[in-house]
């Protein structure tokens, strides 16, 4: 039995995982009329829970951004979106609105009044938040666990596999690589009388069976991270060669937001922002949308 | 060497340290002139970092509502807070608007408006938090990792020591037990080749300086939380043995909306929420703060 079948049959779905799903294959059924191209975005970190009756687990510091901004641009170039995040993470549309929510507003002499400071960048994001939503084109969907991600990643899978080529998988979610078999885990919030070692499995990767049979005709796009630049694009290659999707993109912890490089098969093509274009608070990820979309566009044309 | 002091020499303060520190002091010399009760509440989960340049972590599912829920109801009772949290857990006033920020308006005809759905109780919060402000009686400061953590309230607790009985420490922080130490922890992101095994060392029990030393007047309350009830009084009662402090607060994970156990050394208290109360939207907080108001009082009557 393959690794990820083991996975799914030892581990549940969460409680209302069929509501989800159900939610991700309605909007696939409606943009499959439309003829929309369809792109799922993944966002934000997987957690590890280390109980059974969950209070401590492991986490990642993605916060989601690069999924939230990218879902914006994927918006502005047409696309229909599965915007699969974290819970609470960062969003589209409500990212850029920072810091405490209170501080947005004033209450004096008693009427409640919108900032001034920040009633622009409101207008225009509740605009365009209301926008895509008035034409079903956005649809937000939150996993926590890594078990509740590769459920929902393989339900959402599944149902955009009738698109074909118009469907686009962009994965930039931080799964974890590692879990706590449920059978190993401790029922109870585990004690601190004494130090504490913990074994980890591995997680099945996910990419194999996604790329080879849930939506072969896709176009599937992989992230990869790392702290280390020295072994960054080796491990973006390895991983091209096994899953055998479309494109890998690489990005180093310290500067992925000056510089990625987009890794296929044949070739490497680095993104890079100037000092300029940075201070003009312009996001990498309006370039890398941008060469995507047309990356995309030809996929479609070798149809 | 006591472990509590190997831990401070062997970890570090994170870089803004000092100056969180600094805003502490001067929130304590200013209500020290003003002869307020002042209290020093801590919300959220601390994060374990796995590696030095950390991609992940261990935390805990805590939020930090219990601890910005009896802000709240201390500033009502007139003390001086410190609300020392978990950045972007729940803080006092605003944990009470949920969901997407965007939700809260409308941009009809291109003018944006506060939603009519959630204008009385954004009014109400916004009102209470500028009062909090305007007379300087809300400090809000932020921790991530359980080193942070130690560091900022080790240098909370020298700050409050001068004000004496009328200081209170209200230790709701979900602070993790265990923890990697530096020279153990991986440099770069832990490759994800093979299986993994952590092992922990056990974070200082911080109570006994705390209490000992540096706030030897102080009301001193923390908190134990199991998910196994029929340990938890056991538990509340060995702090109180090993700490010397004057309360634990007794919470199980399922129920602690409804109940809790004020344990002291001679002493068990309920605090138990009715249907009515629950169903009324009344807060279990509003109770304990009531009580430890009282019990506050009492303790200063005997000065």
């Amino acid at each position: 039995m393959a690794e990820y079948s083991e996975f799914f049959s030892k581990n549940e779905p969460c409680a209302n995982f069929e509501e989800r799903s159900q939610r991700i294959k309605d909007f696939c059924d409606y943009h499959m009329t439309k003829n929309s191209r369809v792109i799922l975005i993944t966002a934000g970190g997987t957690t590890v829970p280390l109980e059974q009756k969950t209070v401590r687990f492991v986490d990642n510091i993605s916060l989601g951004n690069r999924g939230a901004a990218s879902a914006e641009y994927f918006l502005d170039a047409g696309y229909a979106v599965i915007y699969m995040h974290r819970q609470n993470s960062l969003e589209p549309f409500s990212r850029s609105i920072k810091g405490n929510v209170l501080d947005l507003f004033n209450a004096k002499n008693g009427t409640l009044e919108i900032s001034n400071k920040v009633r622009g960048l409101l207008g225009e994001q509740v605009s365009r938040h209301e926008a895509a939503r008035a034409q079903n084109r956005l649809l937000k969907v939150s996993f926590t666990t890594v078990a509740d991600y590769l459920f929902l990643l393989r339900a959402a899978a599944l149902h955009l596999a009738p698109l074909g080529k118009h469907a686009v998988l962009y994965l930039a979610a931080a799964v974890s690589d590692f879990y706590v078999i449920p059978e190993k885990m401790s029922e109870h919030k585990i004690s601190s009388d004494s130090q504490l070692s913990l074994n980890f499995h591995l997680v099945p990767k996910i990419l194999k069976p996604l790329v080879l049979s849930w939506v072969p005709d896709a176009f599937v796009i992989s992230f990869k991270l790392e702290t280390n630049e020295s072994i960054l694009l080796d491990k973006a290659h390895a991983a091209l060669e096994n899953y055998k999707h479309r494109l890998v993109i690489a990005n180093d912890l310290e500067s992925r937001r000056e510089r990625v490089v987009l890794v296929s098969r044949t070739d490497r093509e680095e993104i890079r922002m100037s000092l300029e274009e940075l201070s003009a608070g312009i996001e990498i990820e309006r370039k890398i949308v941008a060469r995507l979309t047309e990356l995309h566009a030809a996929f479609l044309a070798n149809q």
